[in-house]
C-alpha cells in the first residue's frame, strides 16, 4: 500500500500523509463517514462528493446479513452497488457480532451468532470475514478480531488478545492465498489492516503490536478503545500504543470519536478515524460547532435567523437558519436529518482538513491548543 | 396576473401557456410538488431545482399551526424561510380543516377547529386565511372555501357552495383592502385564485363559476373533486366545468392526481395540478414508470441490476439499480425515501414537460392515446 508522509509536526507526533488506493487518494489525517447498510444515512453519493468525503466505512456484519455479500459481489462490489467510486474501508464484522452480547458465542474457530434481523444462525471466522470483504471489494479490509469488554481481567484480555492475534494471522493467510490462487477478485488490490488489542493493559498492547508486525500488514488499527472506559484511560492507552506502531504505515483509531478526540488523536500520530457520532447526532438534532454541540430543538432557536455557524461553508449553513432547522426537526421532517447530517459531516471533514493544513504549516500544536480552549465537549 | 397561452391543441382542449409571477415563470400545464410543512419531504431545494420543479405548493393550515405565519413573516416569507426562490402557491387551509372531521365546526363566519398537533382551538375564516397567506408571501393565494363531502344532497351542496362563494367574495375584499391600505406585504404582487365548488351537481358547478367570474380572480381552481367519488364521475364534472372557465386565466385542478389524471386533465384544458401521490408513494416504495407503478420491495427486484426505468434521466435511474433501491427500502434507510422521491417527482415533472411539448407540436391527442395504451393504472 502506498502511504506517503507529507509533513510532520515538530512539537507533536502528528503527521500529514497520502494513502493511494485503487479508487483514489486519501489525504490523512482523515475521518471516514460510516455507511453501515450500503449508505451513509440520508446522504446521496453526490452530496458526499460535494462535502469532499474521501473514503467511507462499510459494515461487513450488516452487509453480510442484508443484502448479502454474494449479491453485492454479483454487482461488481460495494462501490458499484451503492454508486460510490472513491475508496471504501470495511470493518471485519468482529465488533458488531461482539456487540450482540447473548446472541453470540465465541470459540477459537470463530463467532457463532444469531442475526439481529431474523434470528437466523451464522458463523463469522477470520476466513469467512475475509471472504465477505473480498466479495464487497473494499479498498481496505480489516482483520477479524475479538474486542475485549471493559472492564476485563488481565487473564481474560491476555487470552482474548492471543486469540485475536491468531485470527489476524489466519486473515493474512486467507488474504495471501486468494492472491496466490489467483481467485477472481472484485478488487485485486485490496489491502489488509491488523488490529491491536490488549484492553487497558499496556504490556498486552505492546505484545499485540509486536505480533501484528511480525505477521506484517498494510496498516495498523487500534481497536478495543472507546468501549466504556474513562476518556483519560483511553488516551493513556493511545499514548503508549501509537508510538509502537511502524512509522511508515497508516494508523487507524477505530470507532473514535468526538471532535476533541480527533484533534488529540492526530496529535498522537493517528491517520484515520471513523465514528457514527456526526451522522447519528445529526439525526437526533445535535449539531457540531467550533464551540461545542448545539441542540437544535431548544426554544432559544425558535426565531433565530442565523445559520448553525456563521462562518461555515456547508450547504446547510449557506442556505438555512437555525429556526428553519428547528422547525424541520420538531416537525419530524426527513429534511432535518439530511441538512443536519450535511452540516455535521462537513464539520468533521473540515476539521480534518484544518488539522492537515496546520500540520503542513507546522503550527498544529498551536491549532490544538486553540481548539481545546474554544471547543467545550 | 400574466398568463400567456403559447399553443393550443387542435383535437383536444389542451393548451400550453406561461404564468409570470414575482418569483419567476411557470410553463403550463404544470405539476406542483407538495411542500406541506415548508419542505417537500426528503428534498433539498437544490435537488428540486435539479429536477426542474418550477413551483411548489405550501399548506396554510400546517404552516399556520407550526411554526406559525408570524414567524415565517418575520423571516421575509416562506420563500426565504425554506430557501426556495421560485414561485409558491399556498392553499387556503380550507380543505385541511374540513378533513379534520369531528375536530371542526363550520359556521358562516368561518371554521373553528382543534389543532391535530396539540388540540388547541383555532378559527380560520376567509379574512384570516388571506392574512396567513399574506404572511407566507406566496405568489398565488387560494380562496378559503368549504369542500363538500361525497356523497352529499343537492340541498347540502347548494348551501355549502353558496357559503363558499360568499367566502370567496370576502377573500377578494380582504386581498383588495390590503392593497388599498398599502399594508406592508411580504409579497405585494400576490395573486388570488377562486375555487369552483358544487359537488357532483353540474347546475351548482355552473352557478359557482358564474359567481366567481362576477367577483373576478387571477385564476380559477376546481375544488371538491377526487374526494371519494368514482373516477368517471370526477371526469364528468371536469368535462362540464372546465369549459365554463374563462379562457384567458389559468385553471387549476386541486389535489389531482395519477399520471393518467394529469394527461386527461390537460386534455380538458387544465393548466395546473398538485397531489401528494408522487412524494407519498415514493416513501411507501411505490415507483412510477411509463407502464404503471412498481412496488420496489418485491422479491423479483432482489438482484435486478436495471434502473427503475432504463430511459429515465433522473439522478436515481442514472446511478442506482432496482436491487439497491429494494435493499434501501427494506433496510428502512432515509436514502430510500430520497432516491424514490427524486424519481417519482422527476417522472411527474417530465410527464408535464412531454405534455407541453406535445401540445406545442400539435400532437397531444396522439400522445394521450399512446399514454393511455401504455400506462396501466
Amino acid at each position: 500500500m502506498s502511504f506517503e508522509i507529507l509533513a510532520k509536526d515538530a512539537r507533536t507526533l502528528a503527521r500529514a500523509g497520502k494513502l493511494t488506493m485503487t479508487h483514489g487518494e486519501v489525504l490523512t489525517p482523515i475521518f471516514m463517514p460510516v455507511g453501515t447498510q450500503g449508505t451513509v444515512k440520508g446522504m446521496t453519493p453526490e452530496v458526499l462528493y460535494a462535502i469532499d468525503a474521501q473514503i467511507l466505512l462499510g459494515n461487513t456484519y450488516h452487509l453480510y446479513l442484508r443484502p448479502g455479500h454474494e449479491l453485492i459481489q454479483s454487482f461488481g462490489g460495494l462501490h458499484r452497488f451503492m454508486g460510490w467510486d472513491r475508496p471504501i474501508l470495511t470493518d471485519s464484522g468482529g465488533f458488531q457480532v461482539y456487540s450482540l452480547g447473548d446472541l453470540r458465542k465465541i470459540s477459537e474457530e470463530g463467532v457463532t451468532f444469531r442475526s439481529h434481523l431474523d434470528g437466523s444462525l451464522h458463523t463469522l471466522s477470520p476466513e469467512k470475514s475475509i471472504e465477505v470483504q473480498q466479495g464487497l471489494g473494499s479498498d481496505v479490509m480489516m482483520c477479524f478480531d475479538e474486542c475485549a469488554p471493559y472492564p476485563a481481567s488481565h487473564e481474560y484480555v491476555t487470552h482474548s488478545m492471543d486469540m485475536s492475534m491468531l485470527w489476524a494471522e489466519r486473515c493474512k493467510i486467507a488474504h495471501e492465498q486468494a492472491k496466490e490462487r489467483k481467485i477472481a477478485l472484485i478488487n485485486p488490490a485490496q489491502h489488509l489492516f491488523g488490529i491491536v488489542q490488549g484492553g487497558m493493559y499496556p504490556d498486552l498492547r505492546a505484545r499485540s503490536v509486536e505480533r501484528l508486525q511480525a505477521i506484517g500488514f498494510d496498516g495498523y488499527a487500534i481497536g478495543g478503545l472507546s468501549v466504556g472506559e474513562p476518556k483519560p484511560l483511553m488516551f493513556e492507552m493511545l499514548e503508549q500504543t501509537a508510538p509502537l506502531l511502524p512509522e511508515n504505515a497508516p494508523r487507524y483509531l477505530m470507532g473514535v470519536g468526538t471532535p476533541l478526540d480527533l484533534v488529540r488523536g492526530a496529535a498522537l500520530g493517528i491517520d484515520m478515524f471513523d465514528c457514527v457520532m456526526p451522522t447519528r447526532n445529526a439525526r437526533n438534532g445535535s449539531l457540531f460547532t467550533k464551540q461545542g454541540k448545539m441542540t437544535i430543538k431548544q426554544a432559544q432557536y425558535r426565531d433565530d435567523q442565523r445559520p448553525i455557524e456563521p462562518d461555515c461553508q456547508c450547504y446547510t449553513c449557506r442556505n438555512f437558519s437555525r429556526a428553519y432547522l428547528r422547525h424541520l426537526f420538531i416537525s419530524k421532517e426527513i429534511l432535518a436529518s439530511i441538512l443536519n447530517t450535511i452540516h455535521n459531516l462537513y464539520f468533521y471533514l473540515d476539521l480534518m482538513s484544518r488539522i492537515r493544513k496546520a500540520i503542513a504549516e507546522n503550527r498544529f500544536d498551536e491549532f490544538k491548543v486553540r481548539f481545546e480552549r474554544e471547543y467545550v465537549e
